[in-house]
């Protein structure tokens, strides 16, 4: 005679990014019951989104299904739904898909744009945090060059054909490059019969240096990559807000542009709300060295939604410290069930950052070593390659990105944007 | 001293289709100046689009840009807009994109979805003409399988897991093949952990045989197929409306299906509204032997919009009128500013058609030669590249089609569709 099974643990996990993919595929091997919840039915490349935004690559090469990449995990399955409350003392949370109860809950939910509450800005910039916001900004980009096409007014064209990149971290200045890019390669001989001479790219930061993570040389360098490729950089050049004609500076002058890209601030996902806790700074849900959130029991939070209090935190929000803290969750919750070693606390290992700026450029900063150029692009590769096989381990489908990548071999099955549709109901 | 130059001949041609990219195309040798318009950016190879609908395609896969198209063509440039008005004795239109003058103008803006009028097939069905339509078919067909998955009632579940196809037509067929397909290759596998064993496939026609044009023993041949694929084949069975809990059917029945493909009628685009002549069967502008617009001075018809009156007329709404008619005109407006020969009346020559019902499976009707099963399949693949190879001389851009079909290399400048912003101006 046999004891009846016990019940296994119930993990969901809520966002389908780098942190909530990685800790669903670490888990694949412990006795658990993993549930997955996204509002959107596919992983995002994030790091190659801005490629779609100036019209580079397809969606589907940068998406792919939840449910392709789980489907030879059985103890996982998917829910395609947005969270909407949090029971913490009932273990249990409601979503757009009807409830779900936990065992152990882990919000992974990311961070979304921050317009700084400006009506302005939130009405007239795109921001470039999921597939929605690329293909809007790929279509107005388009749209307004076809606008200026048909336009008999020189500075109304001028206004079409300028591009303000708002913020010059690693995603402004790849996005400023890539556009320029465009214009150079692509629409120039799409638009010869149109006679516009150029397309302006303004790259507008409020430091006065831009990449602020990165070494001096690696941003001096940067900016002459940068103007090379004739982007405009404007340093210690704030928004004040954005209107129908343009981009309001600090100092009081607007900038004609028909597009403006906003990255210049990002905040944590509003899922830290839901839960009752004092949030920290951009709305990040304080989490202690194990990354449980404080006075919330059996629930943590992972990746750009998290706030790590104590030595070493906060941590910036990036896809490395996402995947380790996934890690590092995913060894805690196995420890647990099988009854294992107690676990260290989160300790975030910096393994260098890069940014490209266009074909041939990138910078990287890795450990002591600072690297630019074509160098720094061959590096930026090789990196990736390492990562993607590294990674695989965990997470199989990276092979499939490259495979994606290199060879466009794949079906398309996401959930992008389309004709809209007023009887749809809500995800 | 040499006289002024004459000025050349405008010829206007609304509309990129087959009709419309095959005269530009074949104008480019002709001392003309040829101005294109069409409501969207790209071209669209439309029999494909079943594929985009049913997940196997990307967008960019059978949509070029235009700009790209037309980039050597010197004699040719493009409009982004739609047509609002046409002022025929004036020789001018209004667009979207201001107002044109034309010497000639050639109309070939296609067909739409016909709803006859119901309000209820309008609001509920999928229509399936243009990307727009493939998306939104496309991400509501995935998100009711998500919504099945969540759901907890087995009655919801099976209507959420109903596509019924409204129209038994090449379109219908073989949209309905590559649905079961999408659910027996992919879902099942995908949906594992669910536990819902069927996606359920209801193709419905009104008439006593699916295929009307094609030849019974066909007939009979797709119906096998079909139902090999576990398609349930409804002939006679009309639909009369559609509402939230299905499709209505002509004895007064409903079948529960959360999803409805409407391929069950076609008519001529609303722009011959715009000419004041008396429209004929669905709408279609009634044109004379050479194509010339009934009572409209310089203004031509082609394509699923025209209706030839006379010996031969009407013409099936198929691609290969469209194009043939296209390069009649083109014709005639060559010899006429060369002063060439008078032209011979237009008149169709049928090649054939033919219809896939999804992987190795298609019917073909040659002449006199009938084919079915794998052999039809073989049939439509070589009398496609045929068809490439033969029209490459007229248009350079269908060799690229095959090339992206098959190795997917091919960048992507289309406005698709997006995160909806309410302040992007109408194109």
């Amino acid at each position: 005679m046999t004891a009846p099974p016990t019940p296994r643990l119930r993990v969901l996990v809520v966002g389908a990014g780098f942190g909530g993919l990685t800790l669903v595929r670490a888990l694949r091997h412990a006795p658990v019951d993993v549930a997955l919840l996204d509002q959107h039915n596919h992983h995002l490349f994030t790091p190659l989104l801005y490629q779609v935004a100036t019209a580079l690559l397809d969606p589907s090469e940068i998406a792919h299904p939840v449910r392709a990449i789980l489907r030879g995990q059985r103890n996982a399955h998917f829910r395609l739904g947005r969270l909407t409350a949090v029971h913490v003392a009932e273990h249990r949370v409601d979503t757009t898909a009807g409830p779900l109860g936990y065992d152990r809950l882990v919000l992974a939910t990311g961070s979304t744009n921050n317009f700084f509450g400006s009506p302005g800005i939130e009405e007239h910039a795109f921001g470039l945090k999921d597939l929605g916001d690329a293909l809007a900004l790929r279509n107005h980009v388009l749209a307004s060059f076809e606008r200026a096409a048909a336009s008999g007014d020189a500075r109304e064209r001028r206004r079409l054909l300028t591009i303000a990149v708002a913020g010059a971290g690693p995603t402004g200045v790849e996005c400023s490059g890539a556009f320029r890019e465009l214009a150079a390669l692509v629409l120039q001989r799409d638009f010869r019969d149109s006679g516009f001479a150029e397309v302006d790219v303004e790259l507008l930061e409020a430091a006065p240096q831009l990449l602020g993570t990165f070494a001096p040389s690696l941003q001096r360098a940067a900016v002459r990559t940068l103007q090379r490729k004739r982007v405009a950089v404007h340093l210690s050049t704030g928004v004040r807000d954005i209107t129908d004609a343009g981009v309001v500076l600090q100092n009081g002058e607007t900038l004609p542009a028909a597009t403006v890209v906003w990255t210049a601030g990002v905040r944590a996902s509003p899922t830290g709300e839901l839960l009752g806790v004092t949030l920290g700074h951009d709305g990040r849900v304080p989490v202690d060295q194990w990354l449980r959130v404080t006075g919330a029991t059996h629930v943590y939070a992972i990746g750009d939604l998290a706030e790590v209090r104590g030595p070493g935190g906060p941590h910036p929000m990036l896809a490395p410290v996402a995947i380790q803290q996934a890690q590092h969750v995913a060894r805690q919750l196995d420890a647990e069930v099988r009854g294992g070693a107690t676990v260290v606390p989160f300790r975030y290992r910096d393994k260098g950052t890069m940014a490209t700026i266009g074909r041939n450029s990138a910078i990287a900063q890795i450990g002591r070593l600072r690297l630019h150029g074509w160098l720094g692009w061959l590096t930026w590769l090789f990196v990736h390659l390492v990562q993607i096989i590294g990674f695989r381990s965990r997470v199989v489908v990276m092979i499939n990105w490259a495979w994606d990548y290199f060879l466009r071999d794949r079906p398309v099955r996401l959930i992008a944007s389309a004709k809209r549709r007023d009887d749809e109901p809500e995800i």
